[in-house]
This record gives C-alpha cells, structure tokens and sequence, in this order.
C-alpha cells in the first residue's frame, strides 16, 4: 500500500533514484541501431527495436543498483504504436528484472475515461471475460488540472493493486510558475495542488506514511521542495531536474524527511547518455550508465550526509 | 493557420460538430467482436481489430455530414500497443475520408519531450534521415499546467504543418471548479488559462480570426463559457459535456461568436451508442449514429436560430 514497495526497494539499495528511460534514437549507439535496421524493413519498427535493445541493456546494468525505471511515454509514441510496443516490452523487462516502473504519461481526463487509462498504465483491461494488462506499470505520473474526478479512477485502482501515481505538483521547467506559482488566496496554485494530493492519498496511506499518491516537484524550485516536503508529509516525491537541467545534490536534499525517506530523484539523459558525455566507446553505453548512477547515488547519499553534518 | 480548415469544412456541411470515437469493447456490437475473434487469438489484437472495424463503420456514415472525429487516446491505450495501433489506422482512414481528425490525448510535458508529443501527434520523427508521421492527426489536445515550455513545440509544428491544439481551460466534468474555479486576484484559474491560451496563439491567426491554439471549454458550464468566447475572440473552443454528460443545445450557443464560428460541439457515446439508446438492430449502428449525428446537428442549428430570434 502507497509507496511501500518503493520506499523498501530504496532501502534496501540505499540509493534514492531513479533512471529515466527518455530513449531518442539519436541517444542510442550505431551499433544497436545498425543491427535493428537490418533486421527490420519497416523503420518504426527498426527504431523500436533498436529503442528496446538499448533499454535492456540499460536495465541490465542498472538492475541491481537503481530501485526503478521511468520511461517517458512520449519517446515512444513518437515512434508510433511500434514504439508504444517497445514501452510495453520495456516495462515487462525491467519488472522482470525486479525494478519499479514508474510510466512518465502525464496523463489526465475524467470519469469513464480516467477509468481506461487506468487500466491501460495500473491496471487490467477486460476483453471477453478476461483481464488483461495492457501497459503494467507500478506507477503513473498524472495532471490533476481537472480535479477530484480526474483522480479518483487510479486511487481505486492504486488501492485495489497496490500501485501508485504522481500529481503534477510544481514542474521543473522554466515557465512552471505562470500558473503554479500564482496565489489562490495565500496559498500558489502547487500548493493548492499539493493539499489535494494529501487529501486524494488519505486512505492509501502505507507503512512508512506515505499514500499512493505522489508529487511531482522539481529539483529546480529547492525552496518550493522545502517548503512542500513540509506541506505535505504524506505526499512521496518524485524529483525531475537533477543534472541535465542544472539541480545539484544540495538541491534535492530538502526532498526527504528525517528518515531519508520521501523521495526519489531522477535523471534521464545524465544516465542514458553518459556514454556520449564522457567520451567513451559506445560499446560501453551500459558500464557507463551504471557508473553515472553509481556517481549519483554517492553525490546525493554525500549531500543529505553533509545537511546533517554527520 | 489557425484553424481554418476545421472552420471550412463546418462551413460547407454547415454542422459546427465533432464525433468522438471513445470504442469500448462493450460499445461494439457483437456481430464485429464475433467476427474479430474469430480471426484473431491475442485477445488484445481482436479487441482492437473490432475497434478499428467500429470506427470505419462510422466514419463511412458520418464523413458526409459530419466534419471531424475525435478519437480519444486512452480507449486505444487501454487495448495496450495493439489498441494503439488502431488508433493509427483509425485517423487514416478518417483522414482519407476528409474528415479532421483531433486527437484527444491531453498531453502534456516540457521542452524535448512536448517536442517528441508534438511529433507523435502533430507532425513527424526523424528515423535515419526520414521523416515520419506517428499518428498524423490534424489537432491534439493538450493541458497547460506546466506554463508556456509545454506548449511553445507545438506551436511551432502548428504553424510549420498548418495543425492545431486545444487547451484544457475550463472541463466540463463536477470537479472541474476545485482548481479551475479557484480566483487568482480577480480572475479564475480557467481565464488566466484562457488569457494564456490567446497569447500563445497570436503568431497562428487564420483567416477567420482565430489562432491554432484552441481550448477545451465544456458545455455543462453555459455561464463561463459565453464569458469565455467574449474574452478570448481568437481561440476556437471545442465543447465537450453535450448529451450524456448533461448539456444541451441551449448550453452550447454562447461557444459561437456572431458568424456562427468560433466552435466545434462533440458528441461521443451519444452518436457511437445511438443503436443501443434506440434499441435498434446492432447491424445498424452506423445508421442510428448517422441519424443521431442529424439530429444532433439540427438540434444546435435551432437552438441557434432561435437564440437569434430568427
């Protein structure tokens, strides 16, 4: 129930991250790609599988030192309904691999079609008396622009399945403050957001008190962190922003409570693409991911180290 | 630009209206599972082959008299890559039928990854020098809580492939008021939303005044949204919440400025479901939702005639 499974996995590995599978084919070495397209005529397929081969390289070298994977809907949807069947054999591979799948869909509706995303990303799909997942993750990122409705259908079926989702809280980028930084009263917009995310998780509440609803919030807003982790000390985070979009270890710092619970900190391309940064062959893709995430894990088990001048 | 097409074809078939293809199993008539089922033995294959047969039976009886469908992405998703995959095939075919196709996926991300949502959706993905359309439909649409780096990728393909967006701004569904309503110093969220909304559109005006940014704006709502058309004179609204959700002909009159431009009303379970509200051989279900979708049409040609005491 809520994020025990993730928070334990976290434990168990001392490493609060996750690796965020953003797979364009321009991050994917030739040699994968070179193998795909001359085994597949059809290029969206080609792509996929070149997408897929280099995710489960990824996984493999990242399996038994990183608690769970994101993968970005939209990276895969750009290579059509090929790419979205990369993200489904993505997902069932890192699941085998023991990880936690968190499915990066921002998605959002109401009502009975709520309902059919949850069970296309959480849940099962029945077709002629049987169930069937279509997608499978362990958890979701969602959009609560539409309110309670628009929840409700997953916090069924996070409670039913012991599965979880993020809320789009207060976003890493940029413009995030055009809305989410406005006052509603005394209070911005990700905060108003952030209180629902507490009252939406209240009966999902797991061991270690978080709910299975989850915040999105952005390494980039330090301040905002701090300021939500106090809000909200039922509400897990999940933490964009760190490395390629410039928050540090010393930022995400203030995501976790006194426990060193309460959040996990991706990165994407810092993982995926260190190959690529550090120079290195591309054959090396995955020992070079796996050092990144090692790198990672240390710089920010360093940081919270630091904060409580142990 | 903008949304000149869409307007062009309301025009001529004079029917400001949209038919959601939202295909559930349960909404498909039997003949066409059987048929399915037969043929295929992946359960999830048959589901979205029965889908796909759906879908191009009512768009062979609507492509005359209605001009667009909307097909919404999480009924396919839900039938996992294969249901995606029908998705696919469903907007091509409407498209060779000359409808406009809006994706109703709601997506929503920042930077590189609303780029790869707006290649998905709108426009096309490199793969090795050729570029390539996903889904390929004519609009999509999307939720602007994360502030303009969701939306600046799209607009930019919008312009470039002559595409469109609609904008979450005010939902149709019970909750939609809990952040929408919300006042930020004098106004709503959904009108600082709206505001946002003709901003982002003033580089994409067509000829007919309006920009290819749109807004979802919902029927069961009448108040807001003739408060809504007054304040945003460029943005097309699409206008779900008529029929099944509770709005009528009336409620959707103020979405149209003077000419009797300047929206699109969508009907989803009403037109797909008509064979079963009027209890007629599911053989016809084209026909019934053919009839429903005239009915539909003259409903809300009267109600506006008589709005203007014609």
């Amino acid at each position: 129930m809520g994020f025990d499974r993730l928070i334990e996995r976290i434990r168990d590995m001392q490493n609060p991250t996750v690796a965020g599978l953003d797979p364009k084919l321009d991050y994917v070495p030739r040699f994968i790609c070179d193998e795909a397209f001359s085994k597949y005529s059809d290029p969206l397929e080609a792509a996929a599988a070149a997408l897929l081969t280099f995710n489960k390289g990824l996984i493999d070298a990242l399996c038994d030192i990183v608690p769970a994977v994101k993968p970005q809907c939209a990276y895969y949807e750009m290579y059509g309904w090929q790419g979205m069947r990369a993200l489904y054999e993505t997902i069932a591979y890192a699941k085998k691999k023991g990880m936690f799948v968190i499915t990066d869909g921002k998605r959002n509706d109401i009502g009975a079609t709520m309902q059919a995303y949850a069970a296309a990303h959480l849940g099962t799909t029945a077709v002629r008396g049987e169930q069937i997942a279509a997608f499978d993750a362990d958890a979701l990122t969602v959009n609560g622009y539409l309110g309670t409705d628009g929840i409700k259908p997953l916090t069924e079926i996070c409670a039913a399945q012991d599965k979880g989702i993020f809320v789009l809280v207060k976003t890493s980028n940029v413009s995030s403050g055009e809305l989410q930084d406005k006052c509603i009263g005394d209070n911005p917009v990700y905060r108003v957001m952030g209180d629902m995310c507490e009252a939406w998780g209240e009966p999902t509440r797991g061991a270690y008190g978080y709910s299975a609803v989850g915040a999105v919030v952005g390494a980039t807003y330090p301040q905002q962190l701090a300021e939500l982790r106090g809000a909200l000390p039922h509400t897990f985070f999940l933490v964009p922003g760190y490395g390629a979009q410039g928050g540090g270890a010393k930022d995400v710092v203030p995501a976790f409570d006194k426990n060193g619970d309460g959040a996990i900190i991706n990165s994407s391309r810092g993982i995926m693409c260190a190959y690529q940064k550090n120079g290195c062959d591309e054959q090396d893709y995955a020992k070079a991911a796996r050092a990144e995430a090692l790198r990672m894990r240390d710089d920010i088990a360093a940081a919270i180290s630091e904060s409580k001048g142990d």
